[in-house]
C-alpha cells in the first residue's frame, strides 16, 4: 500500500495533478542535521534529466513541515511536502474514455471505478517520484558512511542516451534504458530472512518506480548460463572481499563486504505523439489516440536519483533492524 | 523479516537441520476446503525436481495443526509442519570456519555472531522453501478460479536442463537456471500503489527463494532497447485485451486483464564438489575446499513450483485487499 | 510508531509549533462522498470543549490535498493537512531545563537527545489530536450504517463538568473526567483473533490519546466483583440481542451483535497555573514552575469526539478486514 | 490478527482441541541463553492457578523447533510448541446450537460460517496464553535487567481469591478479579509516539487475553476525580524520580524512570454449572444450558503470569525498537 518499511518507514502521497505531493517518513533516528537545503542536489538531478526529458517544470521546493526541530531530526515523523504548481489536465477527458497504451487508466479505472483520477497518470504518475528522492535524501544521511551511486548505462540499446533519445522524440516516440546502482560501504551481514532479503527490499521499492519492469543483482540473468565453479566468488580475506562480485555483494539475502551492485530495465516512456491503438469505453470500438502532453522521451534518464533513493531507503530500514538485533551482544 | 503480506499473511520458520521447518498462514479466509492431501502434488513436484536433483530425501509429510477443522479452513492462523528426519550434519565444522563460497556462511556468522547455525545453510537453506510451497498450496486455493503455471525454459544456457545438468554434476560443477511463470484468470486492477505493485510484491517473494538473483516481467530486460511504439500493448477490446503483453500483465503496477508473465534467473547451486577457494576464519589464511555433501547440481529444477506459489501468494493478498477496497461499490 | 491499521491506516505527523499537522489515511476505499465541509462539524466540536478549554484558537481549516477528486475518495492515500497559526513559543526555554510534572518534556528529551522538539508539547500535544479527529471524519463514512457516540459523563468527581471545570480554573488548577462511547449498527463477528481483538484495537487508539490513563469495556473493573451467573448476558434472540450487556457487546474480542459501549478516563491537564515541584536539569537542583500558557482546565471535555474518531478507526480496518475474510463465502 | 509487534514479533496458533498450540517469536536478537529448562518456572505459574483453577491438566512440555542453536537463539524464528493431549471434545454438539452467555461461541460462528471451529473455545480458549507465557520468557530475557512482576490483588471482591473462588465454585458459579503488574528497572523514554504509546502497545497486548475487560496506568480511573494539583507526580531528581506516582511511570506514553503500574480487571469465567439461558440457534426458541466440562471458577488466578508476559513483550519491542532510534546518537 501507501507504506514502506518496518523502523525507518515511508509513506508516499499525492497524485500528479492534486495539490501536493509528499513522504512522511517516520522511524528516522533523532538528532540528524537536516535542512530543506539538503534535498536541493538530488531533486534537480530527478528534475534534470537531461535531453529528452518533459517540458513540465515543477520548482520542486521541499518544505519541511514536522520532525525538524532548530535543523536536527527529532525522532519524530517527517513531513516533507512538494506543491504541485504546473498543473495542465487539458488532456483528462481522453485519458478518461480512451485508455492510453503502456499506461494504468484501464487498470486504475477497474480498481478505483469512476471515482478514479487519471489526470497526469494520477497517483500512477512518476510526479510521486519526487517523494521518493525526497525520502531517499533522509535515507542517505541514516546509512552513512555508506553511500550509494547509480548511472544510465545504457539507453534504447546504444551507449549514449542523450542523442538516442533526441532521435526517438524527433520521431514522436520513446526509449527505454538501463540504470545500474552501487552501494559502498555497507555492514556484513544487513538483510532479514526468511522473507527480506536484502535483494526483496530492493526489488520490492525499485518495482514502485513508475516504468521499471526488471531488476538483476551482480550479473544477474547471466548466471542462469554459468557453472557454479565460474559463478561462486571466491573469498579472499577475512573482511570477506571476494576475488569476483558475481553475487553483487550479497548472500543468502545478505550483505557480505562487497560493493552491491544491482540494475535495473525502464520501459520506454509511454505517452508518445506517435498514433496508438486503443479502445474507446463508451462504445467499445476501437481508437486511435496521439498523446500530446509534456512528456520525457526517456524515463531512465530520471531514474539514477531516484534508484538510489531506493537502495538508501532500503538499506536505512536493514541498518536500524541489525543495530536492534545487535542489541544483545554486549550480554552475551 | 519471517513473515510477508497484509491480509494473507505468511511466517516461515525453521533451519536445515533442526527438529522442523513450517510455515502459518494467517489471514485465510474461513470455508475452503482443505487437508493434508492437497499438499502432495506440489510437494512431491518440489521433490523430485528430477536428474541434478539431492540425494537428501525428506518424506515431506505436511501436518496441519491448527486452522483447519472438518475439512475447512476456520479463519485462524494455519500451521503447516514438517518434521526434519534425514539431517546429516558431519560437515558442520568445515562451514563455520571455513566459509563456502556463494552461501551465506560469512554473512550469516556476521549477523548473528557465534550464535550462528550454519547446520547445512541453517535458516538460509533450501529446504525451507518446502514451507513455501505449502503455503502456496494454500493460496493457489484462495486465488481459483486464477492459476499460476511456471517451468524452466533453460538450463546453464541450454533448453535440455536433465542433460545439461547430468553432466555438470559428472564435473563435480553446478549449472544455474531461467524459470517462467505464467498467472492466468485474475481479475483486472489488482495491486496496491504506492509500493505494493504486483510486480513490488512478487518480486519480494521471489527473491527470498535462495538462488533467485533477477526477476523480470513481460519483456523485462529488452524492454530498455525498444521503442515505445513497439513497446507498447495495443489494447483491442473493453476487457482491456492487448494485441503483444510485452508488459506482462501489469500497467501500473496494477493487472490489466492479460495474462501476468515474469521469469527469475536462479544462479547455479553454491555447493559444487570442485575446490575452491575460500578462507580460514581461525588463521585467517587462505583455504582450499571441497563441499562433499547431497546437493543439486541445478537448483533451478526445483523451483517451478516455489515460484508458482510465490505468484499465487502474492496474489492471494492482493485480492483479499482488493475485497476489502471494494466493499463500498454498492454505496456509491 | 506513527502510524495505525492494516487495511484502513492512519500515518498522523506534526508538533504542535511546527507549520502543520495532518494525517495521512491509506486504505480507504475509493467512491466514498467526501469534501472540506465534511470536517467542520467534528472539528468544530473538537474546538469548542466549552468552558475551561484553551484560548489558544486555531482556524483548523482542513486542507484535502490527495486522494479525493470530484467529490470522491479515489483508493488512494488521503492527506488532510492543517496550517498552525496561533503559535506561542515564549515558554520553551523553561519546559526545556525545568521539565512540567505530568508532561513528556522530560521523558522525551531522554528518547530524543538534545533534538526533542518540546514546544508546546511538541509531537506530544494534544493539538495532534485535529488529525485524529480528521482521520474519524472518513472512518465514520466507512462504517456506516454503523454510529459512534460519546460524551462526558462526569469529569472531577461530580456531574457537571462545564461548573466543576471553572471552579478549578479560578483556583489555577485543572480536573480529569470519564468519556464514554457508544456504538451501534455494527456486523456480527468483527475483531481478529489472536492480537487484534475488538477491545486490543480500541484500547490501542484510545491510549495515542495524550491523557487517557484507563479503558474499561462493558461494566469494565466491576465484573471483577461480580459472579458469572450475574455477568454473563444472556442471550435473548437468534441476533444474539442479550437481556443485559455487561460484556459492552464484545464476547471472545468480536461483536456479538450488541451495543459496543466503553469508557475511558482521563486525567486532569498537567499544565496548572498553582506551582509544582520539578527538577532544574542545568544545576541539578530542586525548582518550583507554575505553567502559564493558555491551557485547558479539562482536557476531558474535548475528548468525546476524540473517542468517537478512534471507535469509528477502529472498526474501519475491522470491517474492511471482515470484507476480505468473507471473500471466499460464494465458493463454498 | 495473529501477530503483534515491529521487531519482537509474536506470532500465535492454534485451537483448544487441535493437535497443537505455540508461538513463532521473530525478531528475537541472536546470542541469547535459551532453553526448554528456561519456561518450565512460568508455565507451572500459569498451569497451578490454585485454587478453583479447571481440573484439564495439560503437561505443557514446551518444544524449541526452531531458531536456537547450542542453547543460544540464532536471530531466526523461534518456534515454541505445546502438543495438546488432553482433550475432551464431548460438549461440542451443544456449543454449536445454544452458544454459551459470555462465550465466542455465537460471534465466531459469525465470524467463520459453518467452518467454525468452537471445540473448547476453538482458538478463542484460554489454552492459547501457554503460548503467549511462552513468548514472555523469551521476552523476560530480552528486557533484563528490566523485571515484571504480577499478582492477583483482588478476586470476587474480596481479598482472599482462593477461598472466594472455592465458595463460587461450590455454588456452581464463579468470580471475576483484579491483577496488578509492575514492572522495574526499565530506561527512560520507552515509547513510540503517536500511536505506540507504552500504554497503547501493553493495552493491545493484555486485552489479547481472554476475560480481560478494563485496564487502568497509575491510579487509572481515579484521576479522573482527581485535581492536576494532586495528580502530577513532581520531580525529586535529575533521574526523573517522582515523589508520587500517579501516572504509573509514564508521561506522554514513554517511561519516565518510575516503576510502571498497571491493572487489568479480569471477568468472571463465562462457564458455570449454574443454569442460564441463551437460544437454539436450529429452532430460533429460547433454551437453558449449564456448562459441565471441567472449568476454572476464577480466571484471574492464572493472569499473573500471563500479564508479565504482555509486559515483557510490549517492553522488548520498544526495548527493540529504542536500540535502533538510538543508533545515531555517536554520529551527532
Amino acid at each position: 500500500m501507501n507504506s514502506f518499511g518496518r523502523i525507518f518507514r515511508v509513506s508516499i502521497f499525492g497524485e500528479s495533478h492534486g495539490p501536493s505531493v509528499g513522504a512522511v517518513v517516520d522511524g528516522c533516528p533523532p538528532g540528524i542535521p537536516l535542512s530543506e537545503d539538503d534535498f536541493e542536489a538530488d531533486l534537480s538531478r530527478r528534475r534534470a534529466g537531461g535531453e529528452g526529458t518533459t517540458k513540465r517544470v515543477e520548482p520542486d521546493l521541499p518544505r519541511l513541515e514536522s520532525g525538524v526541530f532548530e535543523g536536527r531530526t527529532t525522532g519524530t515523523p517527517i513531513l516533507v511536502r512538494f506543491a504541485n504548481t504546473d498543473v495542465d489536465s487539458s488532456a483528462y477527458d481522453s485519458i478518461r474514455f480512451t485508455p492510453r497504451p503502456g499506461h494504468a487508466d484501464f487498470a486504475a479505472q477497474h480498481r478505483s471505478g469512476r471515482a478514479a483520477d487519471c489526470r497526469g497518470g494520477g497517483h500512477f504518475s512518476g510526479r510521486l517520484t519526487v517523494a521518493l528522492v525526497a525520502a531517499g535524501v533522509i535515507a542517505k544521511k541514516v546509512i552513512l558512511p555508506a553511500r550509494a551511486e547509480a548511472e544510465v548505462t545504457e539507453a534504447g540499446g546504444a551507449k549514449d542516451p542523450g542523442s538516442t533519445a533526441r532521435e526517438a522524440a524527433a520521431d514522436g516516440d520513446s526509449i527505454g534504458g538501463v540504470v545500474e546502482c552501487r552501494v559502498t560501504g555497507l555492514p556484513i551481514g544487513l538483510g532479514e530472512p526468511f522473507f527480506d532479503s536484502a535483494e526483496s527490499v530492493i526489488g520490492h521499492l525499485a518495482f514502485a518506480i513508475p516504468g521499471v519492469k526488471a531488476i538483476e543483482f551482480g550479473v544477474g540473468f547471466v548466471s542462469a548460463r554459468m557453472r557454479g565453479s565460474a559463478y561462486n566468488d571466491a573469498i579472499v580475506d577475512a573482511n570477506g572481499r571476494t576475488a569476483t562480485n558475481n553475487a553483487g555483494g550479497l548472500n543468502g539475502g545478505l550483505t557480505n563486504g562487497n560493493e552491491v551492485v544491482f540494475r535495473v530495465a525502464v520501459r520506454p516512456t509511454a505517452s508518445i505523439a506517435k498514433p496508438q491503438k486503443t479502445i474507446d469505453l463508451r462504445s467499445g470500438d476501437s481508437a486511435t489516440i496521439s498523446v500530446a502532453g509534456r512528456h520525457d522521451a526517456c524515463i531512465a534518464l530520471r531514474v539514477p536519483v531516484i534508484l538510489e533513493a531506493v537502495a538508501a531507503i532500503a538499506f536505512a530500514d536493514l541498518v536500524l533492524i541489525s543495530k536492534a538485533m545487535a542489541s544483545q551482544r554486549g550480554k552475551e
